[in-house]
């Protein structure tokens, strides 16, 4: 650290030199983020200061927390339902699981059952909260298998997962048989919908994944993914809207007396950026975003096989997946564990970057 | 979730009424976060879509979380120290229990030695990690009493816990002592520098708490709190510079193969925003800001002195506390456990703003 400071002309010339080593937007193409729509910017400038961790100081901000949860409740078919902001789905994932634990406190040897495709933040929430992790196998289609599922089951298990919208392939589990066992075998059943929660809802023809299942207990929603919020915004969605009292700890010197949040200090400005998307594009503008996503993804999927690289699955989201050697510089894609190519088209990928992307892979491969 | 959206007007008149019923920070003297520095600021909406979560897409940005780092490494005089940028305080705790937990793998059941006065977060992060906590009494000054923390360590501690800066008091504990205990009895002592790392090193007489004392292996420091960077800001820094891979989890599918953070996607917004600060006031500004904080608790503790109201210790840092009955509205003030009257003299808490709180409690009490 220097003893006298510099000029900020100097800083930002320094800045804007390293931000340039970042990758272009234009040749991402292996993202769940994406370029934050307009309005969550001015939101986020606007709301910069709050601190959703000592509420009783921003009570208006601390309203708006409310506000985006009641529509994230009632987009999930049941506007009761409760929640807060989170700062993704790693610590939405760690709550629910720790929500589960405390809800059967007399297990000694917790377990919990996850798909194979689960995100790596399981195999956190699980080194963190001591708990055995149950992988399930995929079906050929890369969905878990409930069958199996309902076998990994046992008098230890916790907690069942299933992912609406996987990380690698874009495939919903099926969770609307999931919730069923769930249900009958009086498990907390938790939805990771981080990245499919703010696409389903605006298909066409959305699959069943939320409260509108019976079976289904808390879900995961991640508004700085496919909600084109700013940076961290992420959301967890209980069924019961007292469920989380249950990790209350005493915050004395706040201006509330309890908090069930893993962070202490949360920004405002994300979650309040999150809310200001949902209610300038309603949900027509919604269905608008995620149809162009959808149909970006099949154009690719249709280009690709065009040129003999053939999909590994047709995804039921924004998420498309190849059998692929390699792909040309400079465009940055990312592969699955099972070496697929796998490109998500998130907002940001228009349909004339996914037309670069297949004239240059077309060249590659001619 | 409306069919149709709304205008941004609307939604931006709406934001703007809520925001009307946040506090003035006018009237704040109860938070350990303050209006960010507008350099902070500027630079927060300059990086505002970067994801540190996927450093490899975002290289210059990455390079700046490590400048930070290198930073705060320097300042607590081990330049070679690593570390990362946190959510906050207590996923900078968490993630220090976890990083002694690992380390002690042996012990089936652990616990930690912290003072009475640690934050709450370590109540969370036991919790969590399924870790006894032993509290340690205070000494008549609210610090932790070092030999009282000797006779709690035994076999089974994985980490002791000092605290620079309490939350409640402003107290550096005699870490000296608490370091040469940890080194003596080979434990993992972690430094919560959350709020005074930012002030100590800044103060005329610097209390030793940092790498300087060999026993120090951990430091949690918070660029959103004194470090006036924009919320969330958190820092965790570690002696050893490869500590943070015992935390490695496989991270297919990104960037980089493996990652030891808590959070998945990570803003790096607010993290050039600390750096931002650091570099534009350097030293020399950093320790202007610290001395103002200073001077402003020294007038605020003599004026309440003056109506009769005592301080109740003599703070190490910019927060003082008072034996008092109440405070005039619409000052937002908190309260210790033990009952005191507590403010926390930030940066915006200018001189201004204590002659007009003295006024108006000399009034009351008049």
């Amino acid at each position: 650290m220097l003893n006298k400071g510099c000029s900020e002309e100097e800083i930002f010339t320094f800045f804007s030199q390293k931000k340039r080593e970042d990758m272009d937007h234009d040749y991402i193409l292996s993202s769940m983020c994406t370029i934050p729509h307009p309005v969550a910017v001015r939101a986020h400038c606007m709301f910069m200061e709050t601190n959703l961790g000592d509420p009783g100081l921003f009570l208006g901000t601390a309203s708006l927390e409310q506000l985006l949860i009641e529509r994230l409740a009632t987009l999930f078919h049941l506007p009761t339902a409760g929640g807060y902001a989170t700062s993704g789905g790693t610590e939405s994932n760690i709550q629910a699981l720790r929500l589960a634990k405390v809800s059967k406190q007399e297990v000694v040897y917790p377990n919990i059952v996850v798909p194979e495709s689960a995100h790596f933040s399981f195999r956190k929430a699980c080194d963190l909260l001591s708990l055995e992790m149950r992988p399930v196998p995929l079906d050929r289609n890369f969905r878990m298998d409930a069958e199996k599922a309902a076998e990994q089951i046992d008098k230890n298990t916790i907690c069942l997962v299933g992912i609406a919208g996987t990380t690698e392939y874009g495939m919903v589990d099926p969770i609307a048989d999931l919730a069923k066992i769930a249900d009958a075998q009086d498990v907390l059943f938790h939805v990771d919908a981080a990245f499919g929660g703010m696409v389903i809802p605006f298909l066409n023809n959305p699959i069943p994944f939320d409260f509108a299942l019976p079976g289904v207990s808390t879900i995961a929603v991640d508004p700085h993914k496919m909600g084109m919020s700013t940076i961290p915004a992420g959301c967890l969605i209980t069924r019961d809207p007292d469920l989380l009292h249950s990790l209350n700890i005493d915050t004395p010197y706040l201006s509330v007396k309890q908090e069930y949040t893993l962070a202490g200090t949360r920004p405002g400005a994300p979650v309040v950026g999150a809310l200001a998307v949902l209610d300038y594009l309603g949900k027509e503008g919604m269905r608008a975003v995620v149809s162009g996503c959808m149909k970006n993804t099949d154009r690719l999927i249709a280009g690709m096989e065009l040129f003999g690289i053939p999909r590994a699955v047709t995804p039921d989201v924004n998420v498309a997946t190849f059998t692929c050697r390699g792909i040309p510089e400079p465009w940055k894609v990312s592969w699955t564990r099972q070496g697929h190519l796998r490109i998500v088209c998130m907002p940001h990928v228009h349909l004339d970057r996914i037309e670069a992307f297949l004239k240059d892979t077309g060249e590659m491969y001619a």
